[in-house]
This record gives structure tokens, sequence and C-alpha cells, in this order.
């Protein structure tokens, strides 16, 4: 699989560079983009995991609480500074629909397929239950519903303060659970056993400037992907609402989908719901937060006000996941039920 | 009981013949309507029920899968086809707050005055309470929501999207409850015990003659039900609402009412709770999108779009019940607060 | 502590008397009826607990419950009867919100950094969260959604409706712990012994008076605060709405802020919780459905209807308070959540 995204890369940058300079049509030019992106994601993945192995749980979980979703959020820069305002605030929806519904929806449903229950911490998913809620039912509900009978003035200024603490408070939930608390979470033997045994894939310093060459990479190839965004709706007929949270989401979270369910599959759904819950987390708590704040400095502010087919679609995702995740137990029928949500909100914004 | 329901019956029916003939006016006949379905709802609960002792519990959960909610089913076909689709979607409303509150509520509060703590199933509490986020937060909110920015046509889209999604994983549900997953749900031998000493009450061909006979009945009194709602709304001051949410579903349900509070009263609380809360799961996964898609080949389609007042007493009902069943246990005052919760809502449907 | 309090009634009280005979201005008389109102919650909680050490726990009970959100009602009365129902439905919201999220989150935030989990009843929790969703979920959204399609008297009069199975509700739940299932709540022999050494710091006889002449005096000064609302708004810019939910809430309830978050740092957070719990309960059950009542009696009628803001700000609370409450374990980390939540919710308001 490594070999194919290598592969991918080789084939695929080179080819984003003529056609730039020969100024291909979009809807090429799009697919090369999401498939260098994709490439480059599992690059990124890897070069996090090996600096991860050999530098110890802290630095690591530093580690992917900023790289985690750095595609997501480059991306997301690139699209904010082209002033798609609207595709931001989808494709932040479409990532966390996207992790909550289809990748823990297919962790649940492959690795479903061969174990009869899978299960996994009932101390990680209570912390993450909390904080879902924390994020999508206040964080993200208050300003939408506050901002009502707001003027622009103060609607921003509420963003600026709820995402001041939405950082905050992710922030504090690392120190927590790496710092005061770290025996609570994954201390189970086994676990640690395998940890051990784990390799680092790369050296320290090779990683580290793998890490680097394919986040500029990725900001190069996602600056070209942005422009694409209006002759694909034009041509299919696509919303810009459909193109933020089903098309960006599925390409900036392809990484995730993938380790994810690897690891559903080996029977590891602790990590595989800690990606995609964990991811979700991410990007409601850092990336959509930073994104209101980098928003200051540009032409056109961004508040933290979705539209409320977007917001809705993220409430009773979230309802219907920390439902299902609170007994610490899987399985594939949840895992159906997952993916049977995903669909019923796609054809939504499909249509809309 | 069961000779109060055929003394019903014989009285009734016959009266129903006369009246449609002389053309009585609407307030008796639509006593007579009511009173003639629930007797019949009795015989199509017995019928099921004995030929589900005589064929293993795979048939016995399709049968009831389909013929559970034959009654509701029918009455709506007929509403439908008389173009009251208010009326329809108001007594699928309630339909699931009467199951959820109402009988739900009796069984608890009465079964706990008798017995202090009684218990159920926590593995089906949670297989429940994931569908019916699914389907009342998940499937019901999100075309309601939707379809505010959209046309009719999309709506009608959607809500198909939505019903065919419903339908495929309520099948997935019985296939895991009585295929992959059986031995997790109601497996404990004293259950097992009391099955085996069960007796069909008619052997199984009496059943069918009985079970296809009574469906026409109810079929045809329904027919002459819907025409009394007109009359009815006019003469008492009740709205299309109040008729189709407390009326209607009282009427179509009165038959589980009755004999889940049996049930509770026999401290059998798992059967209890698999009938009001399988039965919602019936109206809102199979009953409701079979109505939509029905609706296809009437003269007006049935968007799966209810009214807001309708949404949010289906919504708050389901987080309290969820909340209330979580813990598999039960007592008199979780059955009152259901009750209360009932009330509230009622009211609000009365005086809108 | 005690004594301070005692101090700032004899300096207060007096001052407050020559102050209305002087006609002061209104921001330092709103300084003063605050500390005064204060230092005598202080009194009338520490009558309570007396009466109540030496009555046995059903009178306990009792009391408490009426007792326990006395100065809130108090001050709510006067303020309906000044015709400020907009700040009397503010200073409930604040009253739910203050205690749910403040003070709760006070004290597992500070009872947290002591020590590392704190446990308290998971029974409690259970039956207090039903309540919760009950009284918030359902008892207050209810009648605002149902009465934007309402008129006026219809939405009074599914006010009353509501306000009278609140009180009937929450008065069958003081007959359930009580009384039916005693032995399941708060029986740990830990606290009984801890119960039994418990000394009343004052006399039956002297408690008594004590109660009647704070409670006759938090009256007085509660008229008094009521009348500075307006010049406070003017002063410093800020809205009914402001004043109701922080300003209000936070005064009328600094007593209990106290003393739960001194029993969370002895490790009692049993009873932290059902001080904060139990007061928010108080306030939606009881004190809210009886000034609804009362405001019959007055010129203007007040429903039970608040703004959007005010009911999703409690309802986010709701849902997050009974997702970090339902495993009966606390930490910082669940405390700063709270506390986070509260500060998004007040800039929200202060904004408003």
């Amino acid at each position: 699989m490594n070999r194919i995204f290598l592969l991918m890369l080789v084939i695929g940058l080179p080819l984003i560079l003529i056609g730039t300079i020969f100024n291909w049509s979009d809807i090429p030019m799009f697919l090369l983009c999401a498939v260098a992106i994709i490439a480059l994601s599992s690059f990124i993945g890897r070069a996090t995991e090996s600096i991860a192995i050999v530098s110890g749980p802290r630095v690591s979980g530093l580690l992917n609480a900023t790289f985690g979703n750095a595609v997501e959020l480059i991306i997301s820069f690139f699209t904010l500074k082209a002033g798609l305002i609207g595709i931001v605030l989808a494709s932040l929806t479409g990532s966390v629909l996207g992790n909550l519904l289809l990748v823990l929806g297919f962790s649940f449903f492959l690795g479903g397929i061969k174990y009869k229950r899978q299960n996994f911490s009932i101390h990680d998913a209570r912390y993450n239950s909390g904080l879902l809620i924390f994020a999508v039912i206040v964080a993200f509900v208050i300003p939408e519903i506050f901002s009502m009978s707001m003027d622009e003035k103060q609607t921003i200024t509420l963003s600026i303060g709820v995402s001041i603490l939405l950082i905050a408070l992710y922030l504090a939930g690392l120190f927590f659970k790496l710092v005061t608390h770290r025996g609570v979470f994954s201390s189970n033997d086994q676990e640690k056993e395998s940890e051990e045994k784990e390799q680092a894939e790369w050296s320290r310093g090779k990683a580290i400037v793998i890490l680097l060459l394919s986040t500029v990479a990725v900001a190069f190839v996602s600056e070209r992907l942005v422009h694409t965004f209006e002759t694909l709706g034009d041509q299919f007929g696509w919303s810009e609402l459909f193109i933020g949270v089903i098309v960006v989401a599925i390409v900036g979270n392809a990484a995730e989908h993938f380790s994810a369910i690897t690891m559903a599959m080996k029977n590891r759904m602790d990590v595989a719901v800690e990606i995609s819950v964990g991811s979700t987390l991410q990007v409601a708590m850092f990336v959509a937060p930073i994104l209101v704040l980098a928003s200051l400095f540009m032409p056109q502010s961004m508040p933290l006000v979705f539209t409320i087919p977007e917001l809705v679609a993220m409430v009773t995702a979230t309802f219907l996941v920390i439902n299902l995740c609170n007994d610490g137990e899987s399985n594939w029928f949840e895992g159906l039920t997952l993916l049977a949500a995903y669909l019923i909100i796609g054809i939504g914004f499909f249509l809309l």
C-alpha cells in the first residue's frame, strides 16, 4: 500500500506542476490534486508516527495534536484565503461528519463482520463524549442561536471568545490525558507490549524532513485544488455545501479513514475509535477555532456560525455516536447504523 | 377479557354494517368503529402469537415485524387514500408518543407499584436506544430541517431516500437480533423455560384464517372510521392534530397498551419494554416509510416531514425514554415521569 | 466565615435602611443589597440545616424543598410584582445555568485538584438526570415550541398545566426519595456515621426565629434590590437578559455556591452534587412553576416561555451535565469543561 502512495506522488506531483503551467482544465486537475493529497496525507501520518515512537507519549500526543489534521488545516487555510468562507465551514462540518459517521461506521462495520463484538476503553469513550457534547452541542450551537439576534461585530466577538475557550480546553484536555491522569487512559498491558515492539519506520531526522516536505507539498497542491471548486460545482451541479461537506472532507480525511479501518480489522478498536473521534475533536476544538482566529488577519472574518443544516447534521450525528459508543462495545450493526446516518445526511446535502 | 373482545366484535361489526347502510351520524359510528378495531387488534395479536409459538423465533420475529402494527398501517393507509396526510403524520407521531410515554409509563408505574424495582435486559435497552436515536433524532429531524430550504420535489426525493434507508436498517436489525447476535438477546434461562411451557391458543391453520379475516375486517372498519374524523373535529372543536396524535393513536394501539401493562404487572418487564419500544421502532422505521413509499402511487405524495410541534414532541420523548431506560431498571416514579411528559404534550396538542 | 457574614449584616442592613430614607443612588444600593442578601442566604441555609439535624430526614427534605431556594423565590416574587417578567425568566435561567455549570464546575474543578478522582452516588445521578431531562428538555421546551402557534390565552393555559405537573412530579419525587425508595439514596455507612456526629449549630427554637427573621429581611432587601436594576442596565450597558441571567443569579445563589464548593473540597462530592443539581431541579420544578401560578393573581401573567437563547443555553447545559455526571465520577477536567461552557454562555448573554 505504501508503495502505491509513493507511486501516486511520483506521478502525481509532476503532472500537477505541468498542468498548472499549461493551464489544464479543472476537472482532471481536481482529480490529480485529490490523489496527491491522499498520498501526502499518508506520508505525513507515517512521519508523525515515526517521530512519535522514538519520542515518548507526551511529544507524540502534542505532535498528533498539531499535525494530525495538518492537511485539513492547510486546505482550509487556502480556501479561507480565497474568500470561500462557506466552503471552509462546510468542510469542517464534513470532517466532523466523515470522522464520526463514515470512518467510525466503516470501522465498526468491517471490524464487526470479522469479530462478533469488539471492545474499547470506556474511559476514553466518556472523555470523548464529554468533549463532543462540549464542542458540538455547546460551543457550536450557542454562537449559532445567539448570533440570530446579534449584529456582525457581536457575532465575531462571540466567535473569538468561543474559539479561545475551545483551544484552551483542548490543550487542557491534552494536559489531563498526558500528564495528570495518564494512567487512566490506554493503560492495558497488552497495548503497552505491542507498543514496545513497534519500530519506527524512519529515523527521527528522516521523518522530520519527510514531514516538512510533505507539508509544503500539501500546501502547494491545496492552493491549486481550491481553484477547481467553482468549475466542479458548475460542471456537476454540486452546491458549495455538497463540495465542502462531502467532497473536500473525504479527500482531506482519506488517510485517517484508511488507518482507522485497518486498526479495526486488526481488532484494535481502541485505536480506531481514538483516530476517528480524536480527529473529530481536533477539528472541532483546534482546527476550526484556529481558522476563525486566522481569518481576523484576512480581508473577511469568518464567524463560528454554520448553516442550520450543517449544525443540525453535526448535532444529530453527535447524539448518535455518543449513544452507540458509551458502552465501550461495538458490532457490525452499530456500524451499519452510523453508515445509514451518513447516507441520510449525504443525500440531504446533495439535494440542498 | 378475550370473551369481552369476542362480544364486542359479534355486536359491533353488524352494527357498523347497519350503520353504514342507514347512514348513521358520525359520532356513534366513530365509537362503534373504535370498539371494533380494539377488539380486532386483540384477535390479530393473539393469532400472530399462536403462529409464532409453533413456528420458532425467526418466523415469529418476521411475523411480528409485519403484523405487529398491521392495524396502524391499515388505518393510516385509508387515511392517506382519503388525502388526509396531516392526520397520517399526526397518528404516526401519536403512535410513537403513545408507545414511548403512555404504554411504557403505565408499565413502569403499575409494575413499579407492585414491585419495588424491575429489571430488563440492558442489551435490549442499548439496541433500542441506538435505533430510537437513529430513527427519531437523525432520520426524522434531517428531512424536517433540510426541507426548509428545499422545493417540494427535492423534499419528496429526500423522503424516499430516508424511507428506503429506514426500512433497510430495520430489516438489518432483525437479521442482527435473530441471526448473527441471537444469543445476546433474551437468552436468560427463565424466559426460555416459560416459552417452552407456552401453548398456542389456536392451531396454525385456525390462526392464519383468523389473522386474515381480522385484517380484512380492520381494513373495512378503518375506511369507515376515517370518514368520521371531519365531523369529530367540528363537533368537539378538536384539531386535525389532536385527532391524529391522541385519538387515532390510542385506538390504533389499544391492544399493545393492554398486553404491555399485563406483562409489566407479571414482572416480565423485558416483554413490556419490547412491546412498547419495539412497537415504536416498528412505526418509525417500517410503518412510516412504507406509507411514504405507498403515497407515491396516490394522487398526493406524503413527505416524511412532520409539523414542528410533532417533531419536537417525539424528540424530547425519545431523550426522556432513553435516559430512563439505559440502566435496565424501572420503578413507579420513572413511570410517573413518563406519564407526566405525555400529559404535557397532550395538553399542548389539545390547545394547539 | 460565619462571623464575616454576621458583620456584613450588622453593617449592611442599617446602611440599606439609611440609604432608602435618604434616597442614595442605585449603584451603591445595589452593592449593599447584594452583600446583605448573600449574608442572609447563609443564615437561612444554616438555620435550615440546624432544624434538619434535630428533625430527621423527612422533615429535613421538606424544609430544604421549600426554603432551599427561598431567597431566589423572594427576589423573583418582587421582580414579578414590579412587572419585570423578562428579568424573572432570565434569573430562573441564570439560576439553572449557575447551579449546573458554575457551582458544579467549581466543585468538580477545585475538588478534582485536591483529589484525583471523586465519586458520588450513581443512583442519585440517574434520578437527577431523569428529572433534569423531564424539566428542561420536556417541560420547558414544549411550551416554548407550541406557544409559537398559540395565542396568549392558550399559552397561559398550557403554562398553568405544565406548572401544575412540574410541582406534582417534584412532590412525587420527594415521596419517592424520602418514603418508598429511601434505602436506595445516600445509604452508605460512612455518610450515616458522619451525619450522627453532626451537631446542630442552633437549638430548634433559635433556628426557627433566625429563619423567619432572615426571610423577612431578604424580602425587604429584595424589594429594594429590584428597583436598582434599571439604573444598573443604563449605567453599565447591561441588557435585562444579562442582569437576570448572570448578576441576579450569582447574588441569589451565592450561599449555595459557597457550601457546595466547601463540600467538594472535603471530598463529599455526593453532597456537592446534591446541592447544585438538587437546587437546579428545585428552581425548575418548584420555584419557576410557583411563580407562574402566582403571576395569575397579578396584573400581568407570566407564561413559562423563555427566550430562545435562554432555552437553548439551559438545554445544552443539561446535556453536558448529564453526560459528565452519569458515571458517578468527577475530576478537574470535567469541572473545567463545565466552567468553559458557563463562560461561553456568559459571553453570549453579555453581547446579546
